[in-house]
């Protein structure tokens, strides 16, 4: 009964199109036909890492306990990065050792392991692993052993090394700024940085006493300020705005526009906040 | 027992690149572990609130009762529009007052409530509400404690104001036409209007005694002269025609092409059907 | 019980912006709630019969017995072409007879039956049939029907001509070479052929005694001559290579680019592979 409950979310830069997602879902269900699947995106930008980072990590804490998280933005598929197993939070996430965790390894409880495709995992993937779509022949397979009820330590072993967690995990601050980068871009060309309404607040009671007068937070991209506003429609059509966004993250929007395509913004474009 | 059978439906313009919408389904399965959720459409042109409102009362009549609808298609999110839950031929409807339910609020015996985020619904919402994303902290939570088995009555207050019934709802006739407006681009670019046969039939009854002799219906947009035809095949290829699509509204499409890029079309464009 | 675990597989061009697939899953549902529906792809190439073929054909081995799969990529809808249910490999098959089950024919065991719309089928598909969508009206509901327990048999006449196997279901060869066609093109511009490895290695096997001395397998496609790599990474970032997919398929690619735009490729373009 306990494990038609269980849901599998899957996050992957495959797209839509071909039958990549599809083939990862018929391994579940071969393997544990009662469970839930829920797409959290297949569109993640090719090769964005930050971005499929920053959607799982928008998405995590909204699903129950025991959801098995499965992302996969793979640009190093058959190289030697190492395939990882991670328990956090009462929830387990399943994916490649490139980054793609970087917010989940900010718990420091998080427990690590990684999957032994010769060893002891080997009894978990397919029988034959492409080298190009561990997707479907590795990570989909040891979810659905998961969610079938074997334990994680069982399928594999524990990760004795420094899992990677990338630079664009957290903003820097100085005296007078936060420096971020853009981190992901919406449908709606909304620019994400990594800059988060909790680390400005901390900023802001770390370097003054008060709140300075006629000073307000301004925002600074490729040379253009813009000031922080409450809703898009508080600008008027077509106007550049920043706000926090529904993650908590400072975006930077056009109220009805796109906002990354008008400045042509990419991936890591550096971002400041400060007051002014 | 019953429970399990619960069908959420889902319609947004936040397109499935983003972490949007599986936020909503996290929140759904949080509330409602049982229920079914099932995806509409995600790629509602943005803010294109005709649009949303046709691909919703185009699937409406093929789900079975207590189907539950939360249709977010909301340009407005922030300002004071109200959100609505409408109960309509043994369906329910969730989603912003601002046209999207145009055609379900054609049922005259739709019972319209609203939702009272400060008061009798504030225990059926998520705790803190963002001031950008309703569909998750507001409209998904509501869905999923009807579900659940909370009555509409409980969770929300009657809506003693006229909702927001748009005028593209319905087209207008003379003697010599009717003129109705492009209310729907689909995926192959066919421009969907909101003429349909229906409506065309009572107008033919209306104001001809018999059919016109050697007169067919014309469908003129854009200053262009486009004849009904039965079926996409029944004309050369790349030429345009016109016929009643399989909502029975009016299309205009171009035999495997793409009619609304071929012609440059843009929401709310006239349309005019007449005997010729 | 056993019913809630048939699974119900759908493959379409209809895009995800509209209803169309919507409206194929609310008929499903109406008829058969408890199985669980799969979206295998409905991002097809619009008409490209030969691409949704292989899609189906990527993924069909992946899913447990009794799969159901509707598979409608359907430019001819309409007109006089028949509705196929197939069976085969413990699997089921249902859409339009033009191509699209051309790898699923393959199978000599395979049952071949058609939709008898006005006779033996009419009571198992929607009462009104729209000439543009049978997904609908025609092989979702079929497709549920036969979820719910009633037998292909009664549902459905044996087919006693010939289904359509399309030319491009396999390659041609000489003794110097492999001539096949390229039948998809994926969502990042990988170019993929009808040549299998199999079906490359039964070649060799045939043709040459013992493997060429110094020669290596190279890709001719529009007068490039491109060599056979083992991962992405083994070559340079913007660099073309050939490799055998996830699939085993001959596929064309660019290391991090688009194969298919740099090269502006079409389906069925030639491709052709020997020892060099």
């Amino acid at each position: 009964m306990k494990k038609s409950k269980v849901t599998i979310c899957l996050l992957t830069d495959f797209g839509l199109k071909d039958g990549y997602v599809a083939a990862m879902k018929g391994v579940i269900f071969s393997i544990a036909p009662y469970v839930t699947i829920v797409d959290i995106s297949h569109d993640i930008d090719p090769f964005c890492i930050s971005s499929g980072a920053y959607v799982l990590n928008s998405v995590v804490s909204y699903f129950p306990p025991s959801t098995i998280f499965v992302a996969v933005v793979d640009p190093g598929v058959g190289t030697v990065r190492k395939g990882l197993v991670i328990k956090s939070q009462e929830k387990i996430f399943i994916g490649p050792d490139n980054g793609i965790f970087s917010w989940i390894l900010t718990d420091k409880a998080a427990q690590v392991f990684w999957i032994d495709a010769d060893g002891v995992s080997s009894a978990y993937i397919n029988p034959r692993v492409s080298s190009t779509f561990h997707g479907r022949d590795i990570f989909s397979p040891i979810a659905a052993h998961i969610a079938a009820g074997i334990n994680v330590e069982k399928l594999a072993l524990p990760f004795t090394g420094y899992p990677v967690v990338a630079d664009w995990v957290m903003p820097r601050e100085s005296k007078t700024s936060i420096e971020g980068k853009v981190i992901h871009i919406d449908r709606f060309g909304n620019i994400v940085t990594n800059i988060t309404k909790d680390f400005f607040l901390g900023w802001m009671e770390r370097h003054f006493k008060e709140k300075p007068k006629d000073k307000a937070p301004t925002v600074e991209i490729k040379s253009l300020k813009i000031p922080v506003a409450k809703t898009y429609a508080s600008v008027p059509e077509g106007t550049f705005l920043a706000l926090w966004g529904s993650s908590d993250n400072l975006e930077i929007s056009v109220n009805r526009g796109n906002a990354a395509k008008t400045m042509s913004v990419s991936y890591l474009e550096p971002v400041r906040i400060f007051m002014a």
